[in-house]
């Protein structure tokens, strides 16, 4: 069975058909990106398509109530829980074709392996697609496998807006993938997830591999800054109350505290949404809304970061005479994956031959929420461009692909072997 | 003569019923403000109601090719260029009832005094409001008085878009108010406006009224950072290239220099718009769009400002690897208005024993388009609340607004009887 390969040409014509759905061209660099925000059209698009692929590989395919997509092949003994594989094929706006498709299509190719060569297995396999992984559009991460696991309740899920009011439940609808399976999953005897690295460590250090020890701990805030709308032409600077200048001293100040080492030096922080009201030329803003995202693998570190940030936005409000409401969107502590499914990952690429090194992952992935629920583990594929991601250069060669997925075929192998 | 005065109540009735149109109530203060934005259709709502008033009134009533609408009362001697009064009913999206109304409807306020009087001028009486003077839609203020006044040609105007891609001259045209007067105006004798201050100072220092000497130099520019969306969890900082972070160092820096008094105690610095992409929580974005608005009453220290605005622009470029466009979409230098005709509202000012004192704008007027056709000064009207403007908050009290009005009939009497 060790000689057993997956087909990496296949697995890779795979990811570029699927990243051809919602494809459009980056007007700056010509580059071609892929959106396939959640829960749109295009996300509609790309979600018939794999689930099209999972019934022709012959899958029991069922859609849950959050619209969680699972594939079933049966095992020898369909008593036994299965072992499963999966990932998300959601997108950010200006993504590339690799982050979630790699886990969910990688998992097909294991299945389509297993076909041709006509072995079973043990325990049932499921492979699955969860629902709004990125998280971008209704403000919090991991949206289905969140609902599967028992993080969060359906309804508040279902009930989750974005900004243009529009709910989570009646655009899952919209595109057809409000499913009548129970959203929550029964525990499988492990889930594996293969998935980019979306960071520079492993190319950096040659490796072929990584085997995921956990998650780093994740923060996110919305601030809803509220100043005093005023002329910008009469207004002295002695009399304004600007919003906006409070969120740009907050961006300079995350920056600041990412780069001094003083909360681990693997602290990251971002204010990725700035939103000005009225955000007119010459009005100083009544209201800013912006949001920060802190990361960091220590939860003591994460939690001094918070103290030292909100410390400095009370400092702020004072000093420029504006209110700050902070609302959490979304924590996580800091994750560790099952040993035991680490070993047995690492076992599979030692076989191999291959260079690999355990890392913590930079990203929250499904695998963390999969985590509460079964032993779980994560593979991951290093990327070029200093691992660039949610971004149309995001890339990892073919070569690269086709080793995480063989790894990931032999892992399940072994977990569905008893 | 002198003992004509203008119905102050019917002044304030009209500017109440006006600012009816368009009005909406702000969510966080429940204050009810004003939103006419240049050509929606609350402008256009705004404009026929104005317009009315202006026939009801007896004025023959022309609108010409940029929009604006122009009542003329006729003089004894017709073939005399007229005195001329008016200035704008557009507002910003966040306005209060008076800014521009207060000019429009004072000189309509003038007519109305003059008809009950039965009082003949000997030149004609012109009062107007111009198309977009908040300039908050299209980019570029004063919109409908350049055109008129001949800084900016019509083909231009009408050619230029908004946010949504919507053309200024089809926008018009949907709202009725694409008129087929030339828009080039004849010199009129003189031009005279009546507008609040938008400022603290007449009110500090307890003045009944201001005679405008000019208006301080406005530069508005528009930035365009590019740097690299980048996964928000996995990035590390080191290799980051933040155009967010580069427009918070640049409102930073602005707020800085403003305040630090070297380019003159009145210089005043905005950045009122601030739009990453894509905007999400957990992406650096890829591009940032923000403007800058800068005021300053002296021509040197505007330029200085400015030198060393883009000399910090370029620091930012090398240390953050992002590249900064600048597009300058508004300039004009420091205006300096009539001698002659700031004396006549001086006499107008002393012989009601009113307190005054010379002040120079700080925010942009037709009057300083118009002043490039004619000899043009303004009155300035106290605002409670520092002067706020622009905000729903902004208020001037019937009696001050009737005092200004009274000097503007009076102005006018005297500069249309030869």
């Amino acid at each position: 069975m060790t000689d057993l390969h997956i087909d990496g040409q296949r697995l890779w014509r795979s990811l570029e058909e699927l990243g051809r759905v919602g494809a459009y061209t980056d007007e700056r660099t010509g580059l071609i990106g892929v959106n396939r925000l959640a829960l749109t059209a295009a996300d509609g698009d790309g979600r018939r398509l794999v689930k099209r692929w999972f019934e022709e590989a012959g899958l029991a395919v069922r859609v849950d109530a959050i619209g969680n997509c699972i594939g079933r092949r049966e095992g020898r003994d369909p008593s036994k829980a299965p072992v499963m594989a999966g990932s998300h094929i959601d997108s950010v706006p200006t993504a590339g074709r690799f982050d979630g498709c790699l886990g969910v299509l990688g998992a097909l190719e294991v299945v389509r392996t297993l076909n041709d060569a006509r072995v079973a297995t043990e325990r049932p396999l499921e492979i699955a697609f969860f629902t709004d992984e990125e998280g971008c559009r209704f403000g919090t991460d991991m949206l289905g496998s969140a609902v599967a696991c028992g993080r969060l309740p359906l309804e508040r899920a279902l009930g989750l807006c974005d900004k243009d009011g529009k709910r989570a439940g009646d655009e899952l609808r919209a595109i057809g993938f409000s499913g009548d399976h129970p959203a929550r999953l029964a525990p499988p005897r492990a889930y594996v997830e293969c998935h980019i690295e979306q960071g520079p460590i492993l190319a950096a250090a040659g490796m072929d591999l990584g085997v995921v020890t956990g998650v780093q701990g994740i923060s996110w805030w919305e601030l809803t800054i509220a100043g005093r709308a005023a002329h910008a032409g009469t207004t002295p600077m002695r009399l304004r109350r600007d919003p906006g200048l409070a969120a740009a001293l907050i961006n300079v100040r995350l920056d600041e505290m990412a780069r001094s080492g003083r909360y681990g030096a693997e602290m990251r922080a971002t204010m990725g949404r700035i939103d000005p009201r009225p955000g007119l030329v010459n009005i100083v803003p009544s209201q800013v809304v912006c949001t920060v995202d802190l990361r960091n693998p220590e939860d003591a570190d994460m939690a001094a970061a918070e103290r030292d940030l909100f410390a400095y936005v009370k400092e702020i409000e004072t000093r420029l005479g504006v209110t700050v409401e902070a609302r959490q969107t979304a924590r996580t502590p800091r994750i560790r994956f099952s040993p035991d499914v680490q070993a047995v990952i690492a076992r599979q690429m030692e076989r191999a031959h291959l260079r690999f090194e355990t890392i913590l992952s930079g990203a929250g992935h499904d695998a963390q929420e999969l985590s509460a629920l079964c032993p779980t583990a994560m593979i991951f594929v290093p990327g070029e461009h200093d691992g660039i991601s949610h971004n149309p250069r995001e890339y990892s060669t073919p070569e690269a692909c086709a080793r995480g997925v063989d790894v990931l075929l032999h892992t399940l192998l072994e977990l569905g072997a008893t």
